[in-house]
């Protein structure tokens, strides 16, 4: 073992955080990713920055809040000048690249402006959030009356597939995100009653096992030091999976839904809404949920086969003793929870994502098989990086609002964060229409203590609270108790406090502005408030003393 | 009189709001201005958004909040990627003209990130903060044992003064910005002391005669639509002018300073700190404000009839008839006001400037001559410029944070803002180093209404509070009120709701928000939450049914 020379930053979809066996799940076992642990550090809460894939990774990738970076929502670009990670490690020697899903929209407008071309490597790279690509792949081909979703969409995995006879105009819907009927009609995985039923694919064509060889791949053709984004589309919807794993899982192994008949008479109008909503009601029948949930565990019971692949080549190949591994989500999956689907809301179902860092170093010996409780960040994997390959992530504090986990995975006494911060933007959301939101009101935003969760609305509406000691669950919403207003007006505390940030001074370093303060302008030449020469030291005064001018006033 | 074709923005700098006698100066007679105002709408209340140039200016600039661009001190470069008031006036078909000071520093940095080189056309433009230039001129060639402050500081007016015979290494200093004694030594304007002597050059080649020159000779070779953003020195330190100004104005003409024993007294540290550095002490004491002050308003007095020169050629020229004039500053100065000096505090004196608009537009008939009393930031100077030029600044409320003054000048019913934001961000400054400040928290941040003001400090002191109809000097610091609480905290209520505000959101429009609500990823073919495909109209399934597959399962 050695100070990690590569990272792996392995990345799924949707993955909630209790649906692993080392994080619990009493069904489904997960020995893979169980044995990662075993050998590195899981941490118990890891909050996400914003519950949809989008803004979440955008998160990820910058090292920056949602706040920060603007990019709020699924396809709003991420604006052209925002670092990036493989700004960060290349600056440090580390290649960046990406096998997978990030989600990024170019800035294409931004481009324009300052005359990027796409097709340069400059320009690709900003279109690509940072990331050299050896594989991009959000796992979207869906079309509908305007189109395809995404132009570039599983193109690569199309190709692979008609490569292996799965002939369609679109095999990523037509095989690997559908069933079929014995009369050969395709049965779409985008309709929830097709999902108990088993994708029309051999297991090894699809998407896991493509991307975990694509993964492969480049490992085996890069030397190091590298940064590999490997970001699978899955356990995400479509909701469907190929055999074995279609028929492993059936209602004995499910878990109840969380969810009480107070939470569904809630009087507050976003949450309640939330519920109304076509996905909240589809989630709330229990029919389709024992449908789904078959086909979710199935595909993460899949995820977890092939990290027993990809950790066996990592053994073999000798990565494992120079990579480090990080294991996470960009966010969970409500499942019913709370009387909703899909992830918009800030229960932990959805906020809280696994998370597993194995460290090769001999410093982290220490650590293995622990597990952290401390409060964690997306926001904190970046810092980590830029440690790893060699960078001081304090010095980058006026860029990076993540801190480092290596003080966690390493010993000592680290500081621990206090709180974290989650957001939502809704404004492009049916939801915002309904309640007749301006695109400014229709946000939320979630602070969290380990002790409590308060959930800010900016449309007016009353924040919601939980008591995360007492009430684990989060059923009991405590946002409209007279007891707790003082509870609230101190998360209130937090997250204005943490609003004002300076987020947007990004050229200008900590250390620079320190600097400052003592060298002071007089040294360039600037007195202020100076009223006679010999107040200052020669010095500072030698370009304005002793000079000689004719009279030149007529 | 038309719809204006072009526009002049002049600004001048550190120009106080109440030195000018249509402002209600006693003895400082501007006519020039005052006539413009008789021809224009003349604003009582239009603050800065920091009360230092750079932050100020790249506030106006930008249209944005300190908060939103990050450029939050002089010399801290504006990042790679923030929209201009170029970049906006641009796209419109009208050009954007650099004659004067910007206090813009690049971001090279990102610049270098992008591939972006400064001799490139966009490079320029984004090195020049958007602007085309005819003359940069910050007015600033200061010298000390670190090198000069601004290598490329007024190397044209230096040469210009050469070929005039004003020989030296640097006649910015030495004849512009200095007197001289009978010995024909040099006596530096950056001492106070020197500051009632007259300046060693001829009126007509000091600065302000010479911008107004350049700013003619732009408008002379340049076919509209333009806008000119003619960007004036003075009346900014180095306090020093040559006759007639120089002795022109004398302690029977200057306002006593505006300060009480019980400020001094002030139990708060942030302004005790401004009161007690070395520049609150100069401009606390009478001889220094006595000899500064006649040269600040003589200064004035030349800016006032260099307006006169150039409202001339605007009338012969015809381009009174067909442009915008906006007449503004960046900050004011304290001049020893609350026992401080400069601008970098936030009572009136410093954070409230002129602004006198003139629209040659018929609708603006109504109004001329009148005093606007609304609430103005100079963020809506942009959002008027792209209304002018023909766009609709309501379309870029993704980016652009203020409002146009359009409705205000040309009367009807127009929404008036109901609070003012400004922000200092000190913690460059030595203050923040005695007071043993992080980076982040030596910040403060101004919220005012009509009625009050409340100041923020984000280094934990409690805040100011000034009630502007009772006091409206700003002498009775409320900040420690228990009477008080209430405003207090609503005034918080107000901060805090502006900056969570998502000012970062800057890629996607507000009608994109909206129209999105209705069309639905639907459209494109991503269904969520979608049991049975007949819960849909056909079209949004139509790429998912009717079709056939062989079984690919093995």
């Amino acid at each position: 073992m050695a100070a990690p020379k590569n990272i792996l930053f392995i990345m799924f979809d949707q993955l909630r955080w209790d649906y692993l066996s080392c994080y619990g799940h009493p069904s489904l076992q997960t020995p893979h990713l169980d044995r990662l642990a075993s050998k590195g550090v899981r941490f118990n809460r890891c909050i996400i920055q914003s519950p949809l894939c989008g803004p979440s990774r955008m998160s990820t990738y910058t090292g920056r809040y949602v706040h920060s970076h603007g990019a709020s929502w699924n396809n709003t670009p991420l604006k052209v000048g925002e670092l990036t990670m493989g700004d960060h490690l290349r600056d440090l020697g580390m290649s960046c690249t990406l096998v997978g899903k990030t989600h990024m929209a170019a800035d294409s407008e931004g481009m324009r402006r300052l005359g990027l071309e796409p097709d340069s490597v400059i320009g690709a790279r900003v279109s690509e959030c940072g990331f050299d690509v050896f594989e991009r792949d959000d796992g979207m081909r869906p079309e509908g009356p305007d189109g395809l979703y995404d132009e570039g969409g599983a193109l690569k995995y199309n190709e692979y597939l008609r490569d292996k006879g799965y002939e369609s105009d679109n095999p990523w819907h037509d095989f690997a995100n559908s069933a079929r009927d014995d009369e050969g009609n395709v049965l779409s995985g985008w309709f929830l009653e097709n999902s108990d039923k088993a994708a029309n694919i051999r297991e090894d064509d699809s998407e896991t096992p493509y991307l975990t060889r694509r993964g492969i791949e480049f490992m085996e053709q890069t030397d190091g030091p590298w940064c590999c984004h490997l970001s699978y589309i899955k356990p995400h919807w479509p909701y469907i999976v190929p055999e074995p794993y279609a028929s492993m899982y059936g209602p004995e192994d499910f878990l109840p839904p969380v969810r009480t008949e107070a939470e569904r008479d809630t009087d507050h109008p976003v949450f309640r809404g939330f519920q109304q909503s076509v996905i909240g009601k589809a989630f709330s029948r229990d029919d389709v949920r024992d449908k789904v949930l078959g086909a979710y565990m199935g595909l993460i019971k899949q995820c977890d086969d092939q990290m027993g692949v990809l950790f066996d080549y990592l053994e073999t190949s000798g990565r494992m003793r120079d990579t480090m591994i990080v294991v996470t989500s960009d966010h969970g999956d409500f499942m019913g929870d709370h009387w909703m689907g899909e992830k918009t809301f800030f229960h932990d179902a959805s906020v809280k994502v696994p998370l597993i860092v194995y460290d090769p170093a001999p410093e982290a010996d220490a650590t293995r098989g622990t597990v952290s409780d401390a409060l964690v960040e997306c926001l904190d994997f970046l810092p980590t990086f830029v440690e790893v390959a060699g960078g001081d992530a304090d010095k980058l504090d006026h860029v990076l609002e993540g801190t480092s986990l290596l003080p966690l995975l390493r010993g000592g006494h680290p500081a621990e964060r206090e709180q974290v911060i989650c957001e939502y933007d809704y404004s492009s959301s049916p939801l915002a229409g309904k309640l007749d939101l301006d695109p400014k009101e229709a946000r939320m935003m979630m602070v969290a203590t380990k002790a409590w969760k308060m959930i800010h609305f900016e449309s007016g509406h009353r924040p919601m609270l939980f008591d995360l000691v007492n009430d684990p669950d989060e059923v009991t919403d405590l946002g409209a108790s007279a007891d707790h207003a003082a509870v609230i007006d101190e998360m209130y505390a937090r997250l204005d406090a943490w609003a004002r940030r300076p987020a947007a001074r990004t050229t200008i370093t900590s250390e620079e502005i320190r600097k400052a303060r003592t060298a002071g302008p007089g040294r360039t030449g600037v007195l202020i408030g100076i009223v006679e020469e010999d107040e200052l030291p020669d010095a500072l005064t030698a370009k304005y003393r002793g000079r000689k001018a004719p009279d030149m006033t007529t």
